[in-house]
């Protein structure tokens, strides 16, 4: 089989170009795409990701009734209705409602997508429902990516552990060229898993990341449990990149 | 202790301010690091590295009889007198000679650590005398850099295995703080090397990897052997970046 599996490990290690046409599975652990396939699961009625704090509160004023979420640094903007928890994303707060969401790092990966042919938001919360997804895809694009939006154009170790998961199970089944950087994560998932085994949960080895020590120092260590959640839901977010929503 | 021991698994991932004055090892197993290694061991009086193929020509043209040596593409320079290949730096051809080289990606990752307090060049060939000499640095500089080189711009997993053997080796003893990249690179180098104790050699990981299938694709594969052999030199290169010579 033809089918192509890459990982890269940052956005800025890829193109616009490279991704057109390909399923795109972007990844933001701690804690855009944990978030938001946290709101869509409470019930919001779509997400609209914004690049900006600007473009974020000009569409919000189009859209009575919605609710300005996200963060920078970490922690919530300054006006905004929520933060970057998926604990304020509860349905007595979200369901029914649209959410415009923006974060620095998920967000810029998205947009380095903008022509993918599919894509989709994973974290360890829908790992099973992504992988399904994404079982399905070989015959028809030929060809995916996983996305790791990083820190900061920093390597998050959490987002390549989420891929080389990804990795390690779809390629089980054999027929996917991979490149060296899904090697390198299926082999650093591998190290990870064999912990788990070991009876350490996966949330211990997320405190030791750079996200999880950004969450600590910032004291949301309790989203970093939350992230840890193995297979919590099964909804798989798809981002419409025409407009930028998400369901 | 506070000693801090990073990985980058490009160049473009760090900035030369990020390097200054710390210790760095350049990382470009197939083959930049391997052949400078291989041709200081065959008896070259020292070896000048050189960012574009004008300017080794012209740095040549000052240095009578001197060689000059490197690779665009993979291959052999045009007039040049050697490539890229260890086997081409035997001691009857080098011994008491100056080489003037240039590869792509190599000279690239040494050029950003400019203001490196200290740059060595490290490969499988000489694994164990870099992590003996990176032992004695921790005390001196307090921070330790592995600058994978990469290829054009793309994550190798031979440099990332590598990186991740030296970060394995000197964290046995404890007392680093590493970065993401650093513990991603050595979960990756334990799975390579329980396969190496399952006997299967370096060399076949090697083969998998995008710089071994490069080798591959140009008929020298002969050259994955060679920079597999871990620990067949002693020496480790030292790079004085006031003018950009190798000892």
């Amino acid at each position: 089989m033809n089918s192509t599996l890459e990982v890269y490990f940052l956005p800025e290690l890829t193109t616009a170009e490279n991704l057109a046409g390909k399923t795109v599975v972007v990844i933001d652990v701690l804690r855009a795409t944990t978030t938001i396939a946290h709101a869509l699961a409470a019930g919001a009625r779509q997400v609209f990701v914004c690049e900006t704090v600007d473009e974020a509160r000009e569409l919000a004023a189009t859209l009575p009734g919605s609710l300005l979420g996200g963060e920078r640094g970490g922690v919530r903007i300054e006006g905004f209705d929520l933060g970057n928890s998926p604990t304020e994303y509860a349905p007595e707060v979200v369901r029914g409602k649209t959410v415009i969401f923006t974060t620095t790092n998920g967000t810029r990966a998205m947009r380095v997508a903008g022509q993918a042919r599919q894509l989709l938001l994973g974290a360890f919360v829908n790992f099973s429902a992504v992988c399904d997804a994404l079982r399905r895809e070989p015959a028809i694009s030929g060809a995916i990516v996983l996305l790791c939006a990083g820190t900061d154009r920093q390597v998050t170790r959490e987002d390549v552990l989420f891929a080389g998961a990804v990795t390690d199970e779809l390629c089980r089944a054999g027929g996917f060229r991979i490149n060296d950087q899904a090697a390198i994560a299926a082999d650093a998932w591998r190290v990870a898993a064999r912990d788990l085994r070991g009876a350490a949960p996966l949330a211990e080895t997320l405190r030791e990341t750079r996200g999880g020590q950004n969450l600590i120092d910032l004291g949301l260590e309790r989203d970093i449990a939350i992230a840890a959640d193995i297979d919590r839901l099964t909804h798989v977010p798809r981002v419409d990149t025409a407009n930028w929503s998400v369901l």
